[in-house]
């Protein structure tokens, strides 16, 4: 890097959410000058960098003229127009996660075909073009139906379980996948430099909300056999290599009944599965992610203690001016981290926060979260 | 509090120098909506806040004019407006720590004679308004004058060590204390909220750079005997309650070569001996206090392991743009965490940034520190 990046390095993130907020938090340490794109003009982001521009993060324009005069672009959002990091990149903008693995991770069927090539045990699937097709699948019901793109959050994915489900299956491109009985959804986040120095975060377990299909509580470390997470792990490093990736990435994956790891699916950014990190590692996603982009010597990714993380989502039945409920309770306990995430609006289920707590006892971690998630409340 | 303070509680910092900016990276988490007043428009503060503006802090209007639509104010520097504060007070602003102990602070013959009225052991000492009573002083040379008013960072100190020293001796109304021939500078950080809760931090040990009079090298927690660490917070705790402050106090204290503690100088606010705190104690010195000013629970100050902090100070020989040299060689070193201020130009011991090193190894810390001190410099 010709610049001498703590001070001149002008960063360009695609997205001002929580994610690049966490970020900025992180990238104050080395004096990095943030630019952030965001169609939000109320995005999380919005007074904490350098420059804040509105935009659309899918108009090519856009993304090409906020990026062109930067040193160096990443993304807090898959949803990008990759045509222009790709133009940015060849006129010389460092882009990371390279824009050719953005484009593999936005076609949820394009990844799948990348797993299948590269040896990366993942569950059955069919790519389909329209919901005609299903007619002739080889796959079995029940299984899952998900938009080839533009998916995000459980949005864009169905489960199909009767033939009746059919009827309202999506009409578009999309990958159908075997539904995997699993016992436990996983993780593991990997980051790697440009100069191929690769290193993961401990594996995490975590329990979906059903209903609103995101995270909303995630323990770390995981307590599975050496065996289990050293197989997760190594997983997770043979991708990033494997993609060459430069930057941090999440591997999301299905630990089976028999003790099968299957790859379920892959985000080249900073997680929702990794914000424990903060708190419970020495050092965290963000912080990592920042050593991988300018790399540097990646950090230490092991575990102080354990971490429970739970996502404060808007609470269902309210929708308005955000108002948060118990915050002054949960913090008068033990090892109790508030992260909110400056948005003004809630609506059911929006990420507006998260808590991390941490405890020496892993049962205490546990019960003290699910306080947690009894006290705290985004209302409106 | 009237108003829900995560998201509308419009918070006012005076000063946007690297305490500011701490103190913004911590509350981002709480959704706090900081302005920032500072003299220098390349402040570090700047580009990360709701309302950045540039004016003078010793300013009555400028001040109260920057304070009077606000529903908080704290500082990150004593030396300011106190009247206009007093007068925002008055009209219902929130001024943490109160203008009273702000002024008290300010000048260091009233901090001495509070200390006095409220048996709070500290050296011996007299106020004189001219280098004439200097003559006839009861004091016995060595001693220590100091300006009683805008001293900062060793400025303002003068030590008298010969009686050929009284003539470059300050005309102006000054304190003189004796001179404490002490073992150690010892400091502890506490902070006390509305409620009346206080807690102290942990007592740290201090190594001054005496060529700069700037701690350089701190040590946490102390390997003193509980009895000494004990005292030390114990008296700080008193001070806080004696002053009824809101918000943070940093006591800078000596500990004699026969045990004693005697006070030397108070902090109302964060401060350098606290930096250690962001990664080597369960809450940081930022993060307490929010707490403190917003009347929440004060949190854990426990140290989660032996933590070394070195000030990055701007090497001598050289003024200028900032550059950088070692990042990249101490990254790669375990337990090693840097902060960088966002100053864009250094000079000789300016504070640039400053560098965490924590390890269970309490020696292993302290010569990862030194390796740290070798390897970093700042140069132009």
């Amino acid at each position: 890097m010709g610049k001498d990046f703590y001070g001149d390095l002008q960063l360009g993130v695609l997205g001002g959410g929580q994610l690049g907020r966490m970020l900025i938090q992180e990238a104050i340490n080395y004096n990095v000058n943030v630019h952030i794109l965001d169609p939000d003009k109320n995005a999380p982001c919005r007074k904490l960098c350098n420059r804040f521009e509105c935009g659309s993060l899918s108009d090519f324009e856009t993304v090409y003229n906020f990026g062109k005069d930067l040193d160096m672009i990443t993304i807090e959002i898959e949803k990008v127009n990759v045509d222009a990091l790709e133009k940015l990149e060849e006129e010389g903008v460092l882009v990371y996660p390279q824009s050719r693995i953005i484009r593999l991770i936005q076609d949820k069927g394009l990844q799948k075909q990348f797993f299948k090539q590269n040896d990366i045990p993942t569950s059955a699937f069919q790519l389909i073009s329209t919901k005609e097709n299903l007619k002739n699948t080889n796959l079995t019901i029940p299984y899952i139906q998900k938009l080839r793109k533009d998916g995000y959050d459980g949005k864009g994915v169905k489960k199909i379980n009767t033939v009746d489900d059919l009827e309202t299956a999506f009409d578009e491109p999309s990958l159908i996948e075997e539904w995997v009985d699993f016992e436990k959804e996983i993780a593991v986040i990997v980051a790697r430099n440009d100069d191929g120095d690769v290193a993961t975060f401990p594996m995490v377990e975590m329990e979906f909300n059903p209903e609103a299909n995101l995270v909303e509580f995630l323990i770390a470390p995981s307590t599975y056999g050496f065996d289990i997470q050293q197989r997760a792990e190594e997983l997770a490093k043979k991708i990033a290599n494997d993609l060459q990736i430069v930057g941090l990435l999440a591997v999301e994956m299905f630990l089976t009944k028999d003790g099968e790891i299957l790859v379920n699916e892959l985000a080249p950014r900073t997680h929702n599965s990794g914000h424990q990190t903060i708190e419970g590692n020495y050092v965290s996603q963000f912080a990592q992610h920042l050593r991988a982009i300018f790399n540097l010597p990646l950090g230490d990714t092991r575990c102080r203690t354990n971490a429970v993380m739970i996502n404060l989502l808007g609470e269902e039945g309210y929708e308005g001016l955000a108002k948060y409920e118990g915050v002054e309770e949960i913090l008068a306990m033990e090892g109790v981290y508030v992260h909110l995430y400056g948005k003004k609006f809630t609506k059911p289920f929006r990420k507006m926060g998260h808590v991390c707590i941490i405890n020496d006892d892993r049962e205490l971690a546990i019960s003290n979260a699910r306080k947690v998630q009894e006290i705290l409340k985004v209302k409106a």
